[in-house]
């Protein structure tokens, strides 16, 4: 479904969803404690002023309302249907709303694809049900949906007990439990939900796809996400160019970092479950603030609807704490966040203003003194954000349960007063002025880490939104992969051609039958030489012995290349081979790992790394969907551990940028072009002082006749 | 101050100031706004049954209490004494009150070390006063002490402006700010200060050593500082020991772990810094448990409190949303905790027990069907636990408030019935519901991620106290460092000699007048061979192309040492140039660094890292303090990225334990003995077939003319 029409379709069938003008309740009942019961309540509660439609065979009417004894006899396709009925007549009530004309239905019940076996089935009947009839189902196995700003409490949640209170953050989870938890925290720290979308499996709609509708609402300022596993990885890319384009930050919690938690969520879901890696460098990518848990989306949510994204990674401190200050400081460097050394100025005006015990530096410490005296505190952080070194400011302080309305008036001054952004960090606060601040558009942390943290994530997304915003990204076909299984690596010099004549540089290679045609090869090509076993069956030459390096004669590589060719055939007498590759031997540089793979969710994604110990025990790298922008390049190189490397830390001459980012767009195009590539690894390129040369590679691809090899190595 | 007299009458000037018969107020006053009013209030409020003297010329009485003109007109020397004067007048107060007899003083003013080099001058006079009357102090520059038991709330902390309450924790903070939140933290939480001292900048009394006289206190069962610097190390690693000894957990937070932090917490206490990773390294041999920040201090305080450490890392998780149990297991697995499959028994006894859609493998999921019926839940974690392969349970749900009074009921049953600990992680928990629980002694978090780190931290512990209980650490001498300003390179040849009698393996290495000398002793030594430059004044042998590798005959040494010593004459013609020194070549290995040097706080300390970049680009290095127990060195390779590496990842031989613990005793008790040495660098050890060398090493002493060289190398 890429084509317009679907999509359009699609988002009406959304919006009928979430902004029903009627809602029928199919096995609806009086009884407020019961999962069927509680939707009834909750929208006659909370002024729900569409129309309403019970439908239970055994009543005449639910809690007031007409009930009716079944789909059929309404007086019109509501827009909206809640199922809920047990998993086995789910599929009955679908059929039926469908052929009536309901563009979309909530389906609470249990038992389907997190089931077994069975389930899936009864899942799969669901929704080829729902496709036939044109109907589009949220769940099943989910606790329904809420609209905050029309009364649309169509849930069984617990979170609804009390009526939700909207406000400008739409959030979608795909698990029912933990996001009624997170929206119960999110309405405890006064966080308004406008939305709250739970998808449970997912058969059907998606959270992200959700999500990208709601975007569209002038109410809503920022989208959150928990996701276990991407069912609709076109949706989420979808989604997040749309929050870029909007300046409405997208932030998602994911599980699956791990393979506990991978494991975990499987088990539950059935999700399937991309490379983390891949995933984090495609939010990375994409401009997604990936956050790690519910109470650091709940910080980010915060502080993205009060604070804009400051202009760069330099913080100011001011603090009534020097300890707090300094625990602030290791956070801000630990995150890349920059903790500078205030101007000359800036100090000198400081010192005048803090007392004499103050410290004007940063973190400037102002005492207890603004106690006393409040305008030392709203002075002080208007001059420590006139600092043009300085990009936002935190300011932190504690109890204060007597000064409280002293320090709010201070901080709504500021408010009022200054252009750069501030966050407030205060220890066990007086819940009252907590609640103030917030409701003043004021994020206020009560952790000193976390409001680091929250700054990060503004930092983080400011920085996005200059990097991506105006760009177009280049939308790519197919994302799936094409018959991974079947995959084979292609011969050397076959894989070198195919690279070669998509751009990729690469040191000369040529197969030889023999030990004396290797000679002749050796001297034509330039020497020292290297010598590597060809053939299909022996992908890991070392296993038979089959790599020589450093061979500095003909008369070596002669010798080297009969070696390997007995050794082979000695180790694995079963195995055809080929004959044996040369090279020229590479000179020194540093070494790179690029590379293309198919994540099994989003499809070809393009991998870097520094060679070595850095890819193989640290799984130092970073991926970025396929195709790249050049604009992708630097993150992914920011993200690297070994980065400094790249730059040419400690006397190492930097990698060519420029070289090494055409290498990667080329590999990324070249991946989406050619589907039957299943991957691509260079590995090593050398980054010597002539640029970049990928002197080992491997390409898997499915189709391996229809590459277009030299003759010789397609016999 | 180390025998055991000092420490004995250090012992009892603690008591005074935690547990006075008697306490004076120097500068008191009737207002309880100012700080120098606010004790006496205090100390009535909160039923103080000591004697109160409060001093002041200008009254007669304060609120009561017979008010003295001065120390020398009170009735008897008071045990304490609270100074509440200016800086400037601090000074004659102590020298009043050590002559009256007084046994430790709190001192609030602030304008001393903290504020630059009048302040430091005036600290140090204090501290001299001190000394000569024989009175100890707190501070200054803090907020005093609470001994929440007794009544002694001797502070003008905010914290107190509601009564303290007593508990099982004790607590110091060097920071008075940031101490006063952490406590109304712990307050909000029900977590029990029983103890709470502010130390300020700590020009006498530390942090640390209050601590461990609190510890003997029965009603403690946890100790918690905030740190920014210490002043002395000795009296952690006392304290540290003591409550290994005595199985009370110290948790400490301390600041300055990047260079931002040093840089904020230098400047506002002046606090003498150490390297952050020495400080880890140390932690974790001493068994100390390390907070990130206030609320992993308080989440640990409150889990050390309520649970016995887990006999193992094996986490069962049990929950109501698949979602929370996704998540623990990635943060889990993170923190080095296991979460693994259960055992067919108890998956089958686990089936029988939950709903048929529930998930009986671990992370278990009960579903929302424990609502309808708790026992449920209750049997699920008894058969859980049970599992011999699970060492503790996390149960995990959100709300529930109209099910709170059963759940409680379960999980206190749960307390009663189940042997191994468990921690609840209890989302938008009603407040009154988790305050019960805490009460009775059960450890509830807030946030899903970090009941995970709670539980770390208990396994933490728990690896400690049954690595460490029983052992016996060597007491070390000295552990300040003696003169490293004049510390010089030993000769290769004498560094040698020394290391060598020290027990360590260390390839042969001769020094060689000139070429043809180097020749010779190559041949005598073996080939290939390695030829460096030897001068007191290239340190950098690279610098002047000083190194030549693989030389594989007589001839090519000769070559190599008219080379390196042509090349350094011409690169550096002031050089004093020794000659060559001659290696025989060291086979392939893993290469590791190893080494000794002196931390400015913690004195000689022992360093372990995988060679490479691991060292170079990541500082993965784990230190330890010398001298080293065997028992100490599994933590420190358990705590380096590169562990795996060590233990033979990927192919690689395992590196021999035995002998690395061997050379890093032996380093360690080297370093103790021989207090000139500053610092010992083996870079690097090649672990190869034949066990661990050292092939290059590098020693600083600040007394070269001392070492046993050989005579050559000596002229």
């Amino acid at each position: 479904m890429t084509d317009s029409g679907a999509h359009a379709l699609d988002a009406s069938a959304i919006q009928a969803l979430i902004r029903p003008e009627s809602i029928a309740v199919i096995g609806a009942t009086a009884d407020a404690n019961k999962l069927n019961g509680r939707p009834l309540h909750y929208l006659r509660r909370d002024g729900y002023r569409g129309r309403i439609y019970p439908v239970n065979p055994n009543r005449e009417e639910v809690i007031g309302f007409k009930c009716y004894p079944d789909v059929e006899s309404l007086p019109e396709a509501p827009q909206m249907a809640i199922v809920a009925v047990a998993a086995r007549r789910a599929v009955a009530a679908i059929e039926a709303l469908g052929r009536k004309g309901t563009r979309a239905a909530i389906v609470f019940g249990a038992g389907f694809g997190e089931t077994g076996e069975d389930g899936r089935r009864l899942e799969r009947q669901l929704l080829d049900t729902a496709r036939e009839t044109g109907i589009r189902v949220c769940g099943p196995n989910n606790l329904g949906v809420i609209n905050a700003f029309d009364g649309v409490t169509a849930t069984f949640s617990q979170y609804a007990s009390e009526p939700p209170v909207a406000g400008p953050v739409a959030f979608a989870s795909q698990s029912g439990a933990f996001g009624t938890g997170i929206a119960a925290l999110a309405r405890s720290r006064g966080v308004g939900f406008g939305y709250f979308v739970n998808t449970g499996n997912e058969a059907d709609i998606t959270s992200t796809e959700v999500l990208e509708q709601l975007l569209d609402d002038d109410r809503i300022e920022v989208a959150a996400a928990y996701l276990e596993g991407l069912k609709n990885p076109e949706s989420l890319l979808r989604l997040a160019g749309k929050a870029i384009r909007l300046g409405k930050p997208l932030v998602l919690t994911k599980v699956g970092r791990k393979a506990a938690g991978v494991r975990a969520a499987a088990s539950h879901t059935g999700a399937l479950a991309g490379e983390d890696a891949v995933f984090d460098g495609i939010a990375r990518q994409y401009g997604i603030v990936r956050a790690r848990n519910e109470e650091h989306m709940l910080d980010l949510v915060s502080a993205f609807t009060a604070c804009a994204p400051p202009r760069g990674p330099r913080v100011a401190i001011v603090t009534q704490s020097g300890g707090a200050a300094a625990l602030m400081a290791d956070r801000a460097e630990e995150l890349g966040l920059e903790v500078p050394v205030l101007g000359e100025d800036t100090q000198a005006r400081l010192r005048a203003t803090i007392p004499p015990f103050g410290i004007p530096g940063n973190p400037v410490d102002l005492t207890a003194q603004f106690i006393a005296e409040p305008a030392v505190l709203t002075k002080s952080v208007e001059i420590a954000l006139s600092d043009p070194g300085i990009d936002i400011a935190v300011i932190w302080f504690q109890l204060m349960h007597a000064f409280a309305d002293e320090l709010i008036d201070v901080l709504l001054e500021l408010k009022r007063s200054v252009r750069k952004p501030f966050v407030v960090c205060w220890l066990a606060a007086p819940e009252a002025a907590v609640a103030r601040l917030r409701g003043e558009g004021i994020f206020v942390s009560g952790a000193t880490e976390r409001a680091i943290d929250a700054i990060a994530g503004l930092h983080a997304y400011g920085e996005a939104l200059r990097r991506l915003r105006g760009t177009t990204r280049p939308v790519s076909g197919a994302t799936r992969p094409d018959g991974v299984g079947a995959a084979r690596p292609l011969p050397t010099v076959a894989a070198r051609h195919l690279l070669s004549g998509a751009g990729i540089p690469l040191v000369d290679a040529e197969l030889a039958a023999d030990a004396d045609a290797a000679a002749v090869i050796a001297a034509r090509l330039g020497l020292p030489a290297v010598v590597k076993i060809e053939s299909p069956d022996i992908p890991h030459k070392s296993e038979t012995d089959g790599v020589r390096l450093g061979l500095a004669s003909t008369d070596e590589v002669r010798a080297a290349a009969a070696d390997v060719l007995a050794a082979a055939s000695r180790h694995r007498g079963d195995a055809r081979i080929d004959g044996v590759v040369v090279q020229p031997m590479a000179g020194p540089g540093t070494e790179l790992v690029m590379g293309v793979r198919r994540d099994p969710v989003f499809g070809p994604v393009a991998m870097l790394g520094l060679g070595g110990v850095f890819v193989e025990m640290l799984k130092d790298v970073a991926f970025a969907r396929a195709p790249l922008m050049r604009e992708d390049v630097p993150s992914m190189i920011e993200s690297l551990e070994s980065r400094a490397v790249l730059r040419g830390a400690r006397g190492r001459p930097a990698v060519d940028m420029e070289s090494l980012t055409d290498i990667l767009v080329a590999l990324s195009r070249f991946a989406v072009d050619r589907p039957e590539i299943v991957e691509i690894d260079l590995n090593p390129v050398v980054a010597g002082p002539d640029g970049l040369t990928a002197v080992d590679w491997l390409v898997l691809s499915t189709e391996p006749r229809r590459v277009d090899g030299t003759p010789r190595e397609e016999g």
